[in-house]
């Protein structure tokens, strides 16, 4: 087992600087997010949802997070989004420089992966608009690449929307890995994806979720590059700066607001009652009140 | 890590009366799950089942319920629901007295969080209603909600029908926290999760499957006041009282017939012919029959 | 805690008998099946597939199954079925008499659940189908209880259908439940569910996967007595006992076949080369050769 | 628990000789997988998708992969698909031999499965087909089979989509097995086969995720044989090779890149502020950064 290839190249290719490490997982991670997610998106649309409906945005959104996310679990975190970052930073998890870092990487592989994903489409691309890039509309197909609310919501919703719907990834990323709560490592990246599923569910009318400002910022950039134009930005307004800014502050108050009204008053240790209940016969734990 | 901000904050907001701790839980948990719930709910109706089907409507709440239950876990044990709470006082699980303060802050949770998921819908519901607000019939929207039967269900199949889809959901947390079945604490928000689900697949045709008081009467009085007017509680004969009083006959029933059928039959040790068997070589647990 | 009602109740209502908590814990868990599965294929049916699409028959059947089994799974073992039972006892695991009663009690449980599931639905089949009771063709509707082949189905593919969807049935039980493959017994309900949803998603076409005896023959029992009539056993050249006498030669088989091309090559130890690969440090572990 | 039918027929059907079992369970397993997936297949096209739709195709080969896997996992380590076991022996975890061996057994496993789907839906495809065995275009049927682009698909990105394709379910099946994440043997297949739903939700469009060389192989034979003829081979200008050769660079490029991205970088143990993190009492696991 000495000279397996993968040990030989382990030896060639280990990096000892973390930060390096971190930064090369938190690129590679945004890339296979959205290589994958912009693949979902182009097959939904291109296909007029006669393959992929919504329950594939979805779920497949969903499983994407999940399996990113457990690729870079052992080294950077998964984070995938700058707004989880900075929300790791308030938490004392993250030093400030390193939201820094991650954000630019996060936003790079995201770049990436998104001309990845438009390479795999190019034909059905073709096939289907022809030269037309128009952003916004009946015909608009930016929303290929990147959020386009319709004209009747307006900019203070979408704001709201960003900020709850970002509220709630960051909310329950800090529950499932609170380590009071004992669930396993292993099936955090599994949870996190139906999280995201859920969201989409639930939030994805007004702006379809991008609820990450990497995840929505790095593919309109590429949109604008390859004939969409200035419009991706200066639509509706300027919205373009809405997904960036309100994920970092709902981010924020949602982690915050689960630790005060929950987080914070988890015990230590189980109460004694909790312990006796261990042994007796009746079928269900005692997990509830003190039975004063 | 002594001065890590959640540390300090945790000493300035912990609170050492489990009462408050379960009734902040409690109220928050629900709170989430009508902030999530109901805005599942508006994507299905207001994009006229466009973007969610009633598939999304069944795994949403699903996973709303298993990501809402996960946060209160360890605290109150996650109810969100007054027949839950009732069902766990008639095991000796929870003081009469907490009962009571469980159903007030479930109430009282529920109803704000219904008021968010409307703010983040305001544009939509805005465009799609206009300032009609029509309880029931064909143009009825009051259903974005509350539970609003057709005329063709009569009353008493509505309490039939709660009675039995509280019933499976109260059977099945029975199943699943049932100690001697020995399933992990950490799987068993998520297998709640697919419970309701699963109700929803089952029993989601006569009502829509309220299966929770709290959920029920809360968004109807949210309701009544933004518009739709006295009338969500007259409609239908007076039905609204059948979504809050059935399901506490169904949940107690339900649990208590698994505990006379299966529970209270499943034998404290294994017997002897099971532990032999762990060590014979034949691929198949035995755990049928005392081969007799 | 001497005095909590669940201890109490225990005292009274602990059987002794295995034999009897069995059977009480088989039947149980059948009626439990039916009453959820017939639920799932009324809104189904009645809905026009507008509530229920062919989504929710499968994963609604899976989950079913799931929590059932769940629910059985330390007494009984959780059969819910005569072929999967009869299987047990080809392979040493339940006695003979007891595939006899547990047979019995499967089909006593299925048929008192499907009455169950009937009553919820009263309303909602009296407004789709006022008093009609047609077996079959366009206007059939005893397929809302049992299965019913199209006319181009000929009884010898019926036969091999069943004999096929239930073999897959019996030998991923198999799989899961053997014990060299060291799959938690906690998870095991949960992978049986999603088997019962991916053979809906592969074998539905012909029959809709009744894929057991009990499943199929009570339903079909309940429909002839509230006014289908004999027809529902005539119909097709006597097809009924197709779904009957099929699932058991396919269960054997299939459970078979997997001990002998997989099951009873697992060696019981891992060799050597696998355990000092325990701890080596490339990433993968060996799981496929003897690297000769 | 001596003369039980499994013991005895242990002792007479178990081989000693690894690389037959080995053979035997790859080429099982690839029956099943086969077996089931075209079935899936069938019921998608025949029911002009009233019965199975996109998502059940997702879901349901997902299913599929994970419980054939399962069932394979402990003895040839259940790869089922050339392209996978060639990314493992470039990793130094298959002698190349074994390679050679895994891929004849793959391809006449899958051969035999596609037959067996085939007789399950004989009557079905009579009923819809008739005689008719037309391979392409708008009345083109091979694809109950095997892959058939569209016209405005090149072959070009044909073979950049199963490159790609293949590439992610290589590489999150790195990413699953790698010791250092810890992830719990028992849920591998379960993860594997949420990534082939995945994968099929994200670069299902193009020529329907084949991303398998037997599984595309195999049943584009067996089309040619039950009557498409030669031209399921030469239609598309001889695509037919490109599914068969794009997997195997995919599934190596991915898989290595990865290890050289994250993989590699995992440090062995985890590093001294990580374990000190684990008993300070802030709430979420500290994995993302030194802290520098």
């Amino acid at each position: 087992m000495m000279d397996s290839p993968l040990e030989k190249a382990r030896r060639i290719f280990h990096i000892e600087n973390r930060t390096v490490v971190n930064c090369l997982s938190e690129f590679y991670g945004s890339l296979l997010l959205l290589f994958l997610g912009i693949s979902i998106v182009h097959q939904f649309d291109l296909s007029h949802k006669q393959l992929n409906t919504w329950m594939q945005i979805n779920l497949g959104w969903g499983f994407t997070i999940m399996f990113c996310v457990y690729t870079c679990s052992k080294t950077s975190g998964g984070h995938l989004n700058p707004a989880i970052s900075l929300m790791f930073y308030t938490l004392g998890k993250l030093p400030l420089s390193h939201f820094f870092y991650y954000s630019i990487v996060q936003v790079l592989g995201a770049f990436v992966g998104t001309a990845f994903a438009y390479t795999v489409y190019l034909d059905q691309t073709h096939h289907v608009l022809g030269d037309l890039r128009i952003v916004a509309g009946p015909n608009g197909t930016a929303g290929l690449f990147t959020s386009m609310p319709a004209p009747h919501v307006s900019n203070t919703i979408a704001f709201w929307d960003q900020f709850v719907g970002t509220g709630f990834l960051a909310l329950f990323a800090c529950v499932i890995t609170d380590k009071r709560l004992e669930i396993p490592f292993s099936i955090h990246p599994l949870l996190i994806g139906l999280v995201v599923a859920m969201i989409g569910m639930a939030f994805g009318m007004n702006l379809g979720y991008p609820i990450n400002p990497a995840r929505d910022f790095a593919p309109r950039l590429f949109a604008a590059l390859i004939g969409y134009g200035w419009e991706v930005f200066s639509y509706h307004n300027y919205y373009f700066w809405i997904p960036i800014v309100a994920p970092f502050f709902g981010a924020i108050a949602a982690a915050w607001s689960y630790f005060i009204f929950v987080g914070f008053q988890i015990p230590d240790q189980p109460p004694s009652y909790m312990k006796e209940n261990k042994t007796d016969g009746d079928g269900i734990p005692l997990k509830t009140t003190d039975l004063a």
